[in-house]
């Protein structure tokens, strides 16, 4: 593994179901120095700020209400000694509740990359994340369908889980971009600790990170 | 379609990302009367109530703070006119936020069935659940686990997206039974509003409803 080109930090803004550490297989704890609190760092540079790196146990519930969940949250922004970022992801919980709210009132966001499975897709659930962001005045660079498709390890079929018909025209009709397709399989759930040969992924990934670079960048050229 | 041989209610407690409605193929808006807010009911006569049966338009992001979001689940439950009842289901958001906390505060819940991918019961997510649970003293029944593999329409394997030992060590590790396994598939998030063929889908779904029921009546019993 090498550092990859880009200063990142991923802030993980899922209070109460925090799963990025254990996707990139961190399990020590934060700590704090006159600066603020410190990023943990991945293998390959990726500073991250997560609730599941302070809490004493990786299984233990956070029962809180909405109030306490969005002061962390507006904390992990301000309180947070990121340094010199080029990108910072902030990874948020499904639905338009208060983490929501809280993210796109209070952190200056560039842009917002919608993640869904053809089944929340095909509900109404990521046309009302959509249509918040909207009303937020957050720009939309598109969607990655996540458990997309499935591949037979038998016969080599991709089965789709859904109509591709279905999934084309709720994209038209609510005006948004497909970026990238990532299959269902344990190799996607445990990417950054596994070596990834699988080259359908990594096209996509690559396909995902060009687009949004280019959006960020257009975005600071029009400053 | 006959209707079944319980009176069952669907509280949809997920308040930002309401899909029980779409899932049964209802659209008509609630109304109210001196008795309270009347649940609309499905073909087989199961008595719906959600926030989407609410809204002018179901696509409508319901934008709100945790303690609005809180007071509605409570309203759900005490201003509803829920009639005679064998069975109230609620649906829980994932994550335990605001929703979980005023779900097992204010309602005298006989016990929890937990639904998971095998990627969340991978993660911690669902050990976070489970912990909250017991810390409130709800009962758990077992868990059902959801896209749990996928059936090949070309040569009918079965594909497991995930280590079988990963998941029973887990789920031993958490002291939990597994209730049922769900396959991947579009017929199951469409379920309602198809005649099911699907065996193995019949199978896993009379299981789980048996011991749900077994249970449920083991507790009367015991009151």
């Amino acid at each position: 593994m090498h550092r990859i080109g880009y200063n990142v930090g991923i802030l993980d803004a899922d209070i109460t179901g925090p799963s990025i550490p254990q996707a990139f297989g961190l399990t020590e704890k934060l700590y704090g120095n006159d600066k603020g609190i410190i990023p943990a760092e991945t293998r390959t540079g990726i500073k991250i700020v997560s609730l599941n790196l302070m809490l004493d146990n990786p299984t233990d519930p956070v029962v809180w209400r909405g109030s306490l969940i969005s002061n962390t949250v507006t904390q992990f922004w301000t309180d947070v000694y990121w340094g010199e970022l080029d990108y910072l992801f902030v990874d948020m919980p499904p639905g338009t509740g208060d983490v929501s709210l809280t993210v796109m009132q209070s952190i200056p966001l560039t842009g917002a990359v919608v993640v869904s499975t053809p089944h929340d897709m095909v509900s109404m659930i990521v046309a009302k994340s959509i249509n918040m962001a909207k009303k937020m005045n957050v720009p939309i660079l598109g969607l990655v369908q996540n458990m997309s498709y499935v591949l037979c390890p038998d016969c080599t079929t991709k089965i789709e889980l859904f109509e591709k018909n279905d999934i084309e025209s709720y994209l038209k009709r609510l005006d948004i971009e497909l970026l990238g397709e990532l299959p269902m399989s344990s190799k996607v759930a445990n990417m950054s600790s596994h070596v990834m040969y699988e080259t359908e992924i990594h096209a996509c990934m690559d396909s995902v990170s060009d687009k949004v670079i280019e959006f960020v960048n257009s975005k600071k050229a029009g400053e």
